[in-house]
């Protein structure tokens, strides 16, 4: 199930090329490895889950960052080889080394990303014995197969792409997403690339892309879980040797990057695992960004809330009871409660021309947005959420993610 | 729906009258309205609701037994009398008021006490109309009655008793909670109320109580979301003559409230909404109390450790998972993992001799109990909680609460 419209269009990235195989990891003829390739001077950030299990990938994955430019991204999904102790980080570098060998490339250039299953051995030989042939499939069109390869729980891809002119050069950024359901990230998602054709160096990518996580990935949840393997990274490959580090650029280059990743986190929650509304949830009116944001995400993750806007209803009580749990000292009886245009509190009571067939009429639409004004600040926050329904607990019942 | 069995067997108080009836706040003819009389010269201790969105009994119950002695409990349910504001108040002190005009007490010796919907205006006149009636049904033997009365999606009552002898004479405690959604108390659960013969003074009583509460009512979840109007109560009548507080009563009287507690605690746990399972989360060698809760109420809440134990799949990724997302600073190359007596993890990698025959048997069962040892430290804690199934959202997705 998938809420809203999306479009796969995108733009190819002179300098990046991608390939896609079923490497048997999946078990079935599904694509499961997925190869990104980075012209040599390319430079690229990245930031990774808090999670204490961080998996394999995520441990070699900072080491080889860290250590040098990257030129590969090789990518498996089905396995996410996390809790599988020092064999797993074994494995991980084992199948670096190979696409090393295979490439010419340093160990290091490599950076390995993994997602699926938590707790197995990850099927080193289906991904070596591939390696061949997804190297000779790499093609700078491959980003929309590339956008299958990584999904697990997706019902569909996530890509899209932002250009912007330099002095008549054309800047281009594209970027993938996978991620369904174990979606509360804490500095990255399960999953996202995103590479431009400009020139920056990898301090300039880190900042720009902590920015922009912090603005989409880290204001989403589907369900309040973290994976052990979210991953986010922004690639230059400098190949429209456009310098996106100059006082004029980078803040245009910021801008399309915030509005590119905004798109790709909404469109996890769009595809969220059983997600029937996509919905926003504002706080507006706080004393500082983090208590809008407690609140925020009390709301976005209270079963009771959810639950209510699967059935369509119009539960603002619900709301009341979520934003009480928060742990913030708030004056209640200034609280002001919306849905869509429609409000359903005021001043911490019910507002007194509010009906029940309003209230119901906009908890109809499919994108829905909650705003919850505090009146007691200067300071608003968004997050994006999906609805718990029935095919939720069908997913994660039946799969074993 | 409902795990495990349970007993409605209970011992009645001396001191101690309730009645029940149905005032017609739910709308049909179902118990909705209940009274609870001690004897003059009870004591009683309470601890309510840490929520910003306290409801209005719950501030007016605050204050009435700040300053009186309690005399009545009356309590609704259908209807939660909160995020009412100043009006809601003003009802509630009018129910006070109107009782004590009944029967000749302060009105400050009544605690009003409401459970059902939030943001509707209580139905005062319903339960003034109703006092006559419900004053005269006062019955020692009413405990049961009482338990059903304060139910609103509970399935069951929950209802407890213990005795001890002191010198020959026996002191009895009855308590009945309800609860089965909106769980996650923060200092006290959605109304419990014990009573006992035995003698004792307001600030022993509110020493027990916390201390009680704090392994039984705070170390239980449903789906993390915490109630407006939660109260527990502890009224000592003093009937008994035994007094309490003597060195030698005190710890006897502790132990036997912690054991009754924790029983109405997993009572609720047993009843919560759609439950199939009742999962203890046992996190053992950690570094301090706070640490293991954390870890513990990260898994006890995530949606995808939930549905796995609905489906019954031993899906101990899911538990690592969530160990990780926990915020905790801990080395994971030593957690060990347990489902019942099966070792599922070892020193942070699956158990080389787990098999998923041996985890899937040990899931089957009704009670589970998971264990994570940290081994970093001395300290062990336990939550106690249910799975997430269909029928929690079916029941939250159709119920307006």
């Amino acid at each position: 199930m998938a809420v809203g419209a999306h479009s796969t269009d995108h733009c190819l990235v002179p300098g990046v090329r991608l390939s896609s195989i079923a490497s048997g990891i999946k078990g079935q003829n599904d694509l499961d490895l997925v190869l990104i390739e980075f012209i040599e001077g390319s430079h690229t950030a990245g930031v990774f889950t808090k999670s204490a299990f961080a998996a394999a990938p995520v441990l070699v994955g900072r080491r080889h960052l860290a250590q040098s430019s990257s030129r590969y991204f090789l990518i498996n999904s089905g396995n996410a080889n996390a809790a599988t102790g020092e064999a797993g980080v074994a494995d991980a570098e084992g199948c670096c080394l190979a696409l090393a060998q295979a490439t010419g490339a340093c160990p290091e250039e490599v950076i390995p990303f993994s997602t699926g299953v938590i707790g197995e051995k990850l099927q080193v030989e289906c991904i070596t014995d591939a390696l061949p042939e997804i190297i000779s499939r790499l093609d700078g069109d491959g980003w929309l197969r590339a956008a299958k390869g990584i999904m697990t729980t997706d019902t569909r891809p996530k890509i899209t792409s932002r250009q912007f002119e330099v002095n008549g050069s054309t800047v281009t950024m594209t970027g993938i997403a996978k991620g369904s359901g174990m979606i509360q990230p804490n500095m990255a998602t399960l999953l996202a690339y995103v590479a431009t054709d400009g020139f920056a160096g990898q301090e300039f990518l880190k900042a720009a892309l902590v920015a922009s996580i912090d603005q989409s990935f880290n204001r989403i949840t589907v369900d309040g879980d973290t994976s052990t393997n979210d991953s986010s990274m922004l690639t230059a490959t400098g190949a429209s040797e456009v310098e996106l580090d100059s006082p004029v650029v980078a803040p245009v280059f910021q801008d399309e990057l915030n509005s590119l990743m905004l798109e790709l986190a909404q469109g996890i929650i769009r595809d969220a695992e059983g997600a029937t509304k996509f919905i926003e949830i504002r706080v507006t009116g706080g004393e500082c960004s983090d208590d809008c944001l407690r609140i925020a995400y009390s709301i976005a993750n209270s079963p009771l809330v959810k639950t209510a806007f699967f059935a369509g209803d119009a539960n603002w009580g619900r709301i009341v009871m979520a934003i009480g749990k928060a742990g913030i000292d708030i004056d209640v009886d200034k609280v002001d409660v919306y849905v869509g245009a429609v409000q359903m509190m005021r001043a911490g009571g019910k507002e007194p021309s509010y009906t029940e067939a309003a209230g119901a009429a906009a908890m109809a639409e499919e994108e829905i947005t909650i705003t919850v004004d505090l009146n007691q600040g200067q300071i608003s926050e968004s997050v994006w959420t999906s609805d718990l329904s029935h095919d939720y607990v069908v997913i994660n019942a039946e799969y074993r993610t």
